[in-house]
């Protein structure tokens, strides 16, 4: 399980008010917390985390991309040669915006999605996605501002707007992602209801956490929606040159340059552990952005940024997408095959397109966060579904990530996890 | 000149609409921004920089550390060995509090100037102090509460700050620090007026931009304050080992671990191009901070994390900053005498036991900002005092950072200067 995970709430209330009893609430400090503070909530998975590494557990819980295919002495060729020879550059502070050649590198990464044109002055450096996020919370939201996002959406993107007191409201989705009508339909009784709708979260191809991917034909019809009702679209797209087949869908920030302020990663397509994306933004909106970014933080690592513009440079960064999808799609059947193998009825799935998440839906009434601890016993673990959506309520659905596991693993793991639901369902 | 500085206000409130207006506020878009988009700044000499980066100009503008006497080869073996036999870990996600060893160099670190004791359960990595500023605000402040500061005080903090709406309070100060019965003073006022004081932030040894010290008589008085009005104190201590002479000051944190949420940074006595710091928070607060980080972030780098853990475990980083100290205190003589020699009457500045700053006080109501030009064209840059100010209000102060530019250079900036100077004085 990787930490990705770690950001939403599974604690039930009680619990939570338990730990803050524990951890210093009768504390005279305990004033000074901001009304924000109350809104940053405990972790997902924490409390299962150590739990979820114990050797011989299988986790079928963290979005780590798979990193055995980096070119580990390339890189650390690269790394060295650019500290001996650029070290005081590379160790030293470096532009607020991040470096130029980063910045032109994460242009040709947009362009080969589709994303044609992007001005290397309309990028900001970030230190990854999550970053962004947190960013453009700051940038646009007053407390009490609605956000809009899928249903079910990023734990960490949850979070980071919470942080803010956003009021985060889910979108349905279907199949074919982000439903249009539901979204207008939204939007018009928010606005009924007096609430400030600012923006639409949206993570459009290989949803996090369900896989689910926003149909070509609807992509417009979205982005004409918020423009119509001025909510600035805000697209995370991690995972969209990870198609397992085919081109990968052009991202909706693509004919739509002053509607969309598109957050980019390096975690999925180099690695995580340099913490660095990018977001490319809005000409109009760029200067508050960026100023906020650099508030945050004076400037993400240039040697952080020299080692990830190595990478895109020298090395065949696309031939390893190229193999990176053919081994997720590998993943990913067998994580679909070991479910129609395993699942009793009544127990629903999607069926991704790339990506690292399959998304499963047990018979409504059943929560899926007592599961977790039996299916720790029975030797593997998942995301409960409430993470995944604002506000406390059980859920009856689950994450499982195929990305960091063997296709053999990924088959005993679901075998493994297969009688916990089947119980669960009264299938056992 | 470095982009640490490029973070607090020094357009005129006539340009900052101008360039609003310029850079879209008549988008639709505009109403989308927050409150708080519009506390966060225009970068203080962000219009400089360009210019103050010109061949030939001597920038006394930048608190660069000097990184010259880094052992660069080794280091770049290092970088290279973790990559190559510990790269799967180092180029993945890593756990949000920041990784174990690196937890107890900081406490080994923080032994060094005094923190005995430090716990490294209690210690969160941060992204660099900035980012520990950034999360402190979001903690804590409400938009209209109050932290204290000292005057001057640290731009980005400030800006850190200001992102949140917070109402900075500055505090009088004398070659001694922060006076405490003005901070007492002070206090009484802002509740009698019916204010919420939230935090005392302080740079207590070498503050950015004076390079005044708090004494050490002082500390103690100066926590006890805040704890008798339930002011919790962020002490934010960046240069507190690059003392010129004889023993750091301890730290406030070492007698008061309830009282003092304690900053570090690793950018002076390693490299500011990592971009990593540490917040030892105190264990009643931990959890609520520890979760607003992650909630910005998810995880610190671990490539720099191990990076850094491999400098300060097998490398002799206390003979490093030994040297420095020398090198720091040359330096500063240089500046001293230089300014003693070129400045006019009625100009005074601080002389500093440490850090790499000296803070140039002219005859009131002479408006520093102005005189900047004036000395771009004669080849030297400085940052104006308002920057270091919260408000608007034109400052008779300017600083003149030492740390990056060797003595013959800092005699030459200073030369250039001068004549600026005397000019503006009238005694040219």
């Amino acid at each position: 399980m990787t930490f990705e995970e770690t950001t939403g709430s599974v604690l039930t209330p009680e619990a939570q008010v338990a730990l803050d009893r524990a951890t210093g609430s009768a504390h005279r400090h305990h004033e000074l917390l901001s009304d924000r503070a109350f809104h940053i909530k405990q972790s997902a998975v924490r409390d299962v985390f150590d739990i979820s590494i114990r050797p011989g557990l299988i986790s079928l819980a963290g979005g780590s991309p798979y990193l055995q295919s980096l070119p580990l002495d390339g890189l650390a060729d690269a790394a060295a040669a650019i500290i001996r020879t650029q070290g005081l550059a590379a160790l030293q502070y470096g532009p607020g915006q991040g470096l130029q050649e980063l910045r032109e590198l994460a242009c040709e990464v947009m362009a080969a999605e589709g994303i044609t044109g992007a001005d290397p002055e309309d990028v900001v450096i970030t230190t990854g996605s999550q970053s962004g996020q947190d960013v453009a919370a700051k940038v646009f939201c007053n407390p009490g501002d609605v956000v809009l996002c899928e249903d079910p959406t990023y734990v960490g993107a949850l979070n980071a707007f919470e942080a803010y007191e956003v009021d985060m409201q889910p979108v349905p989705m279907d199949a074919y992602g982000l439903i249009p009508e539901a979204l207008e339909e939204r939007i018009q009784s928010l606005k009924a209801a007096g609430k400030r709708v600012k923006m639409l979260y949206t993570i459009p191809s290989f949803n996090n956490p369900s896989g689910v991917t926003l149909s070509a034909d609807r992509r417009d019809e979205v982005v004409r929606i918020c423009r119509e009702n001025n909510i600035l679209v805000l697209e995370d797209n991690p995972y969209g040159l990870l198609r397992f087949d085919g081109e990968p869908l052009t991202p909706l920030r693509a004919a739509h340059p002053e509607d969309v302020l598109y957050l980019g990663s390096f975690s999925k397509i180099f690695a995580p552990g340099l913490r660095l994306g990018w977001a490319l933004v809005p000409k109009h909106l760029f200067r508050r952005f960026y100023l906020a970014c650099e508030a945050v933080l004076l400037c993400p690592s240039p040697l952080t940024q020299m080692i990830t513009a190595a990478y895109l440079r020298d090395f065949d960064w696309m031939g390893r997408i190229r193999d990176s999808r053919r081994l997720y799609a590998d993943r990913c059947a067998a994580m679909l095959s070991a479910l129609e193998d395993q699942m009793p009825d009544g127990v629903t799935w999607t069926v991704p397109d790339g990506g690292f998440f399959v998304w499963v839906s047990l018979p409504e009434g059943i929560d899926t966060y007592p599961l977790l601890t039996e299916a720790i016993e029975a030797g593997t673990v998942f995301i409960p579904g409430a993470a995944f959506t604002p506000g406390d309520e059980p859920s009856s659905r689950l994450r499982l990530a195929f990305s960091a596991v063997s296709p053999d693993d990924i088959r005993e793991g679901v075998r493994r996890l297969a009688p916990v639901i089947r119980r669960a369902v009264g299938d056992g």
